[in-house]
This record gives structure tokens, sequence and C-alpha cells, in this order.
């Protein structure tokens, strides 16, 4: 595993000395993970002349799922609370290996550790490391994939289970409480975000907070939840009918939101322009009068992070490639109705190794709980 | 409400104006929350020359927990995601409300939000706002101790219940994940911070993440968990024994750290220096030879985040004021063989008032269990 990493930061130091900079400083702890294999509370990554140091204060912690520091990393302990201190001690380290000039993540660094480290190293040049090391995390590689599988097929166990659980008259609240706990038994280092359940009303709302609201005969029921699995996070959301008898309202916005979500999954495909992905689900729903309403994006990329790039919106430039996984997540609420959402973790593919790899295999049919 | 509010955005102003600023943007969440009522995601809030407004991305989540908008305060509603977005959004208010200056939270704004302001907003100096919102959030009001003691109140209950049930052959994590269950059974918006559980050789280990170990007879068990309540976020630590009949040494290590609380509690009176407090409970484990290990802090301040200021710790600067709720939290850990960790949360109030309020009542004798 050891490689994979040392590689991804030739990969970064390459970028960076094409860029100017000598030395780099990563604080995002998604971007320190990726380079570093873990990224204990606080620690940032220095990536020096001479050599690649991991920053922290104190020990890292052991537990599987906050991975494991790269062992061809020196660790640089320093006693003490972190925060600003690392990325100081970090800077103080990059000038002791002669490095002239430091990239620094302007995107993650806040003006007052910019500025302290400007006062403790002013002969070091600050540069902009930019969004970098995102870029790169687009395109994932077998093993991150495997860790979103994994975490998938968590996020399946844990809905398939609850179904087949008595849903009427129990809240929302406890619904994705027993969600998460689930997901944790199945061997989830947690949830990947805060689980969304939705009755009623509430139904079909992206991102709805559970409340106390309990379930009842006649409702859309909306869940959306996701595993973290060594630190990759995915999601998956489906819409059910809870009683026998959908009302014919309910069985046509299903029909139309699972319409919109197979036109955009169709179009994953490496080369595809990401906006099209998104005019192909959003076009589904606007022609039938829902545009107004609609989020911002029809999808996005998952990784270390559950909203990563690529964004899959009508004003996103750039194109698809492969073994990138993304999210398909169409929805329609209906402002005191409810609504329904439909939300698969997808690995685009090309089509000669069958297309797009759908990870959340849970029904898309409309069952009635 | 509202009231409450609009007085701490005129403290705050007075600040601002007395430190030359005609404006100030706020982005830490919790001192937007403080100051304007709730913290919707990405939420920033202005205090302008004419008006304040909160600048956020959709409408806000009406969930109870996640507080109301003050409403004498005008919502700026931008569509589309958040992010450095609405910093730049606000500043440009700032600009059309006729401010030449604006205070930004240089410890909260990343340089490129920074960047970005000055470059929307040329014509706007701005200025370090500095730690000034959290300075005013170290004395509470009764209203936000109420929270508080509702939230020691209710980790209280979670853990009072965990105690009545069989804990041998159980591991740390369906522990640490059943207290967090029930402290939303009893009204907590969620835990804290993540609830700690250890046992064996990892008990007494500061900030534990859970693992697999399941307790065994003769384990010392060390507990900490806190309930959020309205935002409000409380902590408590407990340590027990299991079985019949705990081992000299850990009957001698358990009185030790009891000793080393008490005489920090005991030290929480208005005007005392902060690291007076430090310092007494430090001085009872250093004198028994567990200096070394110790943490960096004996204490801290807790209120809408787990740990705020003040720091109780052998370097700090300042003198306690009455109405600071704060944790007192000394432990020791024998690598190997484990050890003890006491903590509560007390509010400080002057002698005639009772002195020190301790808001976390569950027993410290240590219980064999």
């Amino acid at each position: 595993m050891s490689e994979v990493y040392a590689t991804r930061r030739t990969r970064l130091r390459d970028r960076c000395h094409a860029g100017g900079s000598a030395a780099a400083l990563i604080s995002r702890p998604a971007n320190v993970r990726y380079l570093a294999g873990a990224a204990p509370r606080g620690a940032v990554l220095l990536l020096g002349e001479r050599e690649d140091l991991l920053v922290c204060a104190g020990p890292p912690d052991e537990r599987p799922a906050e991975g494991r520091p790269d062992e061809s990393l020196r660790l640089h302990t320093l006693p003490g609370p972190g925060g600003g201190f690392l990325a100081i001690a970090a800077a103080d380290l990059a000038t002791a290996q002669g490095a002239d000039s430091l990239a620094v993540e302007e995107h993650h660094l806040t003006v007052a550790r910019h500025r302290a480290i400007g006062s403790v190293a002013p002969e070091l040049r600050l540069a902009d490391l930019g969004t970098a090391v995102e870029q790169l995390r687009v395109v994932k590689d077998e093993e991150e994939i495997s860790c979103l599988r994994i975490g998938a097929e968590i996020a399946d166990q844990a809905l398939g289970e609850l179904l087949e659980s008595i849903l009427v008259g129990r809240t929302e609240r406890h619904l994705a409480l027993e969600l998460e706990r689930r997901l944790v038994d199945h061997g989830a280092d947690g949830p990947a975000f805060p689980t969304s359940v939705a009755t009623g009303a509430n139904s079909g709302r992206r991102g709805h907070r559970p409340t106390d609201r309990r379930v009842e005969e006649g409702d859309f029921l909306s869940v959306c939840l996701g595993a973290t699995y060594r630190g990759y996070r995915c999601e998956i959301g489906r819409t059910f009918v809870i009683g026998t008898s959908p009302a014919d309202w309910q069985i046509e916005l299903y029909d139309l939101v699972f319409a919109a979500q197979r036109a955009g999954r169709e179009m994953l495909a490496p080369g595809t322009a990401y906006r099209e992905v998104d005019r192909a689900a959003r076009q589904v729903l606007d022609s039938a009068g829902h545009g107004p309403g609609l989020p911002a994006l029809i999808g996005h990329g998952v990784g270390l992070e559950i909203d990563e790039d690529p964004q899959l919106g009508p004003t996103a430039m750039g194109k698809l490639d492969a073994c990138v996984p993304v999210t398909v997540e169409p929805g329609v609420h209906l402002p005191g109705r409810g609504g329904v959402r439909i939300d698969d973790t997808l690995v685009v593919r090309p089509e000669a190794d069958g297309g797009p790899e759908l990870l959340t295999i849970t029904t898309k049919e409309l069952l009635a709980l």
C-alpha cells in the first residue's frame, strides 16, 4: 500500500514543481489522508525538498477506520494541542530543508494561519496549491473503488433490514438512528453523512433532517443513507410508499423521477460532459413542469468526502473519466404533499467493460410496504 | 428571545466601531448562531451600517435543534450552493450599505475567500475581528446555562441507564452506540462529541475512540459522553471497575484522580486564574509521579462548542468569571494497564450563591459493576 501513497505524492510534487514551488503544505484533512494514508486530528503534510513529513500533535489514532500513516513517511510529532501551530511548524521544517517557496491550500488554510506562516518564515514565498489534490482524487484506483463497493453493500444491507421491520407509527428520527446503528453493526466506520428519513409531506426533500413525525399509512417514505468504509463514503436514496395501494399521483411522480434518474445513469460514460448528465435527468423533470423547484445538481463525485468533484450541474465544466464514482440523485418535492428521491452511487466504466457499475443495488421498483 | 441576539450584536458592533471597522462579517458557525439564533449551513452574518443580514443559501432548517433565526434580522437568501459565495455576497451587501471597512474572522475565513472578497470589493478595507465573538461567548446567560443543565441531565440519565445493564462481554463500540441512542431518546439534539468508551488497557485515555475490545471482569471502564441540547454541549466522564473486588492499584489510582479532580473543582470561583485551577489538580497527580504523561489541559470552557475558552492549562492567561461553564477532567493512563478519568461540567458561581454549580451529578464513588 505504501507505494500508492508515495506515487500520489510524486504526482503532486511534479505539479508543484511545474507551478514553481519547491515544497507544498497540505492541510485539508481528506487531502492529507489521500496522500499520507491517514489524517490524525489537525495533522498537516509537508512535501519537502528532501523528505515528506506528516506533522501531528500526538501519536496517530490506531483504529483501522482512521487509516494508517504510510510507513515511508516520517512522522513529526509535536506535543500540545494542534491547530495553526502544526502548519507553522511545517513551514519551519520546509525552510530547514532549504525550500524558498511553499504552495499552500488557500481554499482551506485560514487567513490567520497564512499570516502566521508568513511572519515565522518571512523568507518563504507562499504560493497557492489550489485544488491540485482534489483534482488528483477524482479518478479512483481499484482499491478505492473496492472500499466504496463494500460501503455500498453495507448501506444496502442496513436499508434491506429496515424494510423488513414495521414502519408505521415510528418516527423519522428513530428510523434514522436505527439505520445508523445497522451501518456500524455491518462494519461501517460510521455513517457517511447524517442519515435522512423523510415521510409524508417531508418526503422527497433533499437533505431533510429527521423530525419526530411518525410514518403513516399512505405516506411516501424517502430514505437517504451511506456508509463510510476505510474513509470512503457512498450514498443511496430510495422512496417507498406505505400501505398497499399507492395513489395515482404517487405512482405518476415515482415513475417520472425513476425515468429521470435512469436517463442520468445512462449518460455515465467516459467522455460525457458533466453538464450532459445533469441535462439528461433534468429535462425529464423539466418537461413535466417540475423545473423551477429542482436542486442545483443532479449528482456529484464521492470518495474520501461525501460531496467532491465532479459536480454534475448545468454550469459544470469538464468530462467524465473512467473510474470516477458519482451519485445520480434527482428528486421532486411537492410542498405540502411530499415527493420522491432516487439516489445511486455508480462508477463510470467504458462500454467495453459493461458500462456504469452500479454500487447500490437495492431495487428501484416502487415498493409498497 | 429576539432581544438577546440584538443585544449581543450591539455589544459586538461597539467593539467593532472601537476597533475602527464600520461593519463585520461573521463566518464561524458557532459565532453566527450565537449572534443570529441559528446558523444555517454555510450562512454568514453581516453586521452592517444600516442593518444586520443573515446571508444563507436556501431557507433555514426548521428543526428546533437548529435554532431559529432571530426575527429582528433580515434573511438574505441566495440560490445555489453556499461556501465562499456567501461571504462574497455579504461583502457586497456591506458596500451597498456604505461601509468602507469590514472586520472579518481571520482565524476562520480561508485565504481564498479573503482574497475573493478583496477582488470583488476592492474599496473595502479588510480588518481582523479576531476572537471578539468567542470572548463574548465565555460568560453565559441563565438561558444558556439552562440549556447546558438540561443537556447534563440527559447525559446523566443515559449513563445511569447503561450502568443498570449487563456490561461484561459487550464491546466498547456497542456501548458507545447505545449511549448515543439513549441521549437522543431522552431529547438531546445528538451527542456533543463522539462518545468515548474505553475498557481494560484502553481505560483512562483521553478521547479514546471505541474499539471492538470487550468488557472483561477486573477491567477499569471509563466513559466520556455529552449531550447537545439546543446547540449547547456539555460533558461527563466517569470510571468504573468491573467485578466485585477492585485491585489495590485500581483503588489507589481512583482515589488519586478523584482527589485531583476535587482539587480542581474547589478552585472554581470568580477571580481565580485559569492556571491556578490547572495547577491545583495537576500537582496532586504530579506529586504522585504522574506528571510527565498528563494532558495539556485540566479542563476547558463549554457552550455552543464542546471545547471553547477558557482553556484551563498551565500557560493560560486570564481569570474565571461568574457564569462561566467549564469542565474539570484530570485523568491518568498507565500504558498497558489502563487508568482513570473523572470529568464534570460545572458553572462558576460566587461563594454567596453557593459556589460552583455541578451540572453532571452522577456519583463519583468508585462503583464496582
